[in-house]
């Protein structure tokens, strides 16, 4: 079996890095990780030895160098099927993969003033133009998923898969700067929060030092 | 056979709408077309009655509604695998989802200073900062693939992908804004340009009103 290494950015602000964690998390498989501090006058250089793309994260799987947040999840979730990281059902793993593509490509405003900051609480804070549209969309499309998928569990498909991991950054963000929930929503919030690779991971960032900006 | 219906918007402009349509034409399939026109006083009202997140492409499928370019296609790659949208040998398909989705989420800058208007010409235009980086990644991933996977074909894993789908708007957008390509390039510039699908799509482009901006 060859080695699997992950590359991820600083743990306090990537949130590109924390999905495949959580994916590469829940297969369960022996990992290696390789934690690169973000926000350095060395971090394009560091980047640069592991990824193609000059972005975090990045797979090392044997010789397979990969990149890209998706893409590697898709790999997990053909590389270790039993893990089950999309649904099993055809329209389940189907809307799965739209909400997780939507997160991918989307939500810009969001993702530009309420950056994420696991450790940080700033209440109130990044209510720019744009940003309530997308939290308005974000929790839509949390309460159409459990309403239609949710059955069997607590997470947007029930089990916990990939669309997860995609919007657990979000539940950070919103839980920084105290964007209130609906029901379904802090519900949503509360099982997401209750991760234990997402407890791992946010304690692991407790020791970092502050982003240089 | 459940029908196939592909919503998009204005063909010389909707980057991400043509996308899916490349990548349903190569699967043979019969599909329906809904053309939206973009920059209408009703556009948006128009993308709500077929997608969810407000936004083309969406793809109709019996009583599945999904919407995102790539969720399409891959969806598309799992219901036609005889269509064999991704490659089949298992690295060069991890690394077409990793430059994939690299498209996906990223070149934000070439998007917008370059966005694509297909019967348009504008040499020269469009070099704002970060585009000229943004093309020179675009460029070397291009040759990556090509050297690494293009074996046996034209694309960038040889026979025709989801990748390529990704790509050719970039491509149109090199043409329209006269971006010089070394041979490499060059030659997949020329065989994304020579789809028959990719033809008739430009085709149908330049009877579309001019987008009101």
């Amino acid at each position: 079996m060859n080695e699997l290494t992950l590359v991820v950015g600083s743990k306090n602000h990537s949130s590109w890095s924390l999905r495949p964690y959580l994916a590469l998390a829940h297969t369960g498989q022996p990992f290696r990780e390789v934690v690169i501090p973000l926000g350095q006058p060395d971090t394009a250089s560091h980047i640069a030895k592991y990824s193609p793309s000059g972005r975090v994260p990045a797979l090392q799987h044997g010789e397979l160098v990969l990149w890209d947040s998706l893409a590697i999840c898709e790999y997990l979730a053909e590389q270790f099927p039993e893990a089950r990281l999309w649904p099993q059902a055809r329209e389940a793993r189907a809307v799965a993969r739209a909400v997780t593509a939507e997160m991918h490509s989307g939500f810009a405003m969001l993702r530009t003033h309420m950056p994420m900051d696991l450790h940080a609480r700033k209440p109130g804070q990044g209510r720019a133009p744009g940003v309530a549209e997308d939290i308005a969309r974000i929790t839509s499309l949390w309460k159409d998923c459990r309403s239609r998928f949710g059955q069997g569990g607590p997470f947007l498909f029930g089990d916990f898969s990939i669309a997860d991991a995609f919007y657990a950054p979000v539940v950070t963000r919103f839980v920084t700067h105290g964007v209130e929930l609906d029901a379904v929503g802090a519900a949503y919030r509360d099982a997401v929060l209750a991760l234990p690779a997402l407890k791992a991971w946010t304690e692991a960032a407790r020791h970092e030092s502050p982003l240089a900006r």
